[in-house]
């Protein structure tokens, strides 16, 4: 079902700074910004790794791998909840599947238990949901199909 | 510097039982499995999407990419305050790297706190170092230089 790991989202209290942070010290590559206001968030896709050839303009290379920073618009956001009881650190990872759709159905099927029962808009044009952290050992999992390029 | 998301390593109380869950409900192939007596783990390397042609006998593939499982020997090793505190979940996170012993010296000379001086041994004959999660943001963050294949 997972064909890769798409990316691993981390909760930030300063966006800007640790951008900087990341594309100067790791080398990573900003890949795309966005405000996503329905998760309550800022945020920013890092491209890991060498940027595809074609770049990014096309929406999300299917293969590539990511770090997203989240930095919450509100204190009263999941992020923001999140940084206000854990601190900064790792929020979730995310899998690339091939049919969002499918995926959530047969994991409902198997008694998964689902944070979004239907596909919502991700980053970079993905369609996207998330799998509760009870139900799969405290990580918060996403699950993710990339926009085609 | 980073080349790619190597694995996200996760504490697990169970290990046998969540290496089940991950093969049978998210389809992941078990790479390996070891003990770390130095870190005080029990762990299996899950391979994330397809196997690679020519299996994993020849040690880690240079451009895999795995889900950790870590379930700790003893509760007075790291991952087992990890849980203690914590509870089940995301543990840290690791990135390849070209060369392990000149990132650490790169990040040294920036100022990076690192856990590691030096590289040490990590899953599938790959040679690792961690750096301090408080120079990066709240992620424990682990550079790997796969094995040669």
């Amino acid at each position: 079902m997972f064909t890769r790991i798409d990316h691993v989202g981390i909760a930030v209290r300063d966006l800007e700074a640790s951008v900087e942070f990341y594309t100067t010290t790791f080398g990573l590559t900003v890949a795309g910004r966005e405000t996503n206001d329905a998760q309550g968030v800022r945020e920013a896709m890092l491209y890991v790794g060498a940027v595809p050839s074609g770049g990014f303009a096309a929406g999300a290379p299917g293969g590539a791998s990511y770090v997203q920073l989240l930095e919450p618009l509100a204190d009263d956001t999941p992020v923001g909840k999140f940084l206000a009881t854990r601190g900064e650190g790792v929020h979730h990872v995310g899998y690339g599947v091939d049919d969002v759709a499918q995926a959530l159905a047969e994991l409902g099927e198997q008694g998964i238990r689902l944070v979004d029962e239907r596909p919502r808009h991700g980053s970079l044009g993905a369609s996207i949901a998330f799998l509760h952290p009870k139900s799969v050992g405290g990580v918060l999992t996403e699950l993710v199909q990339a926009a085609r390029g």
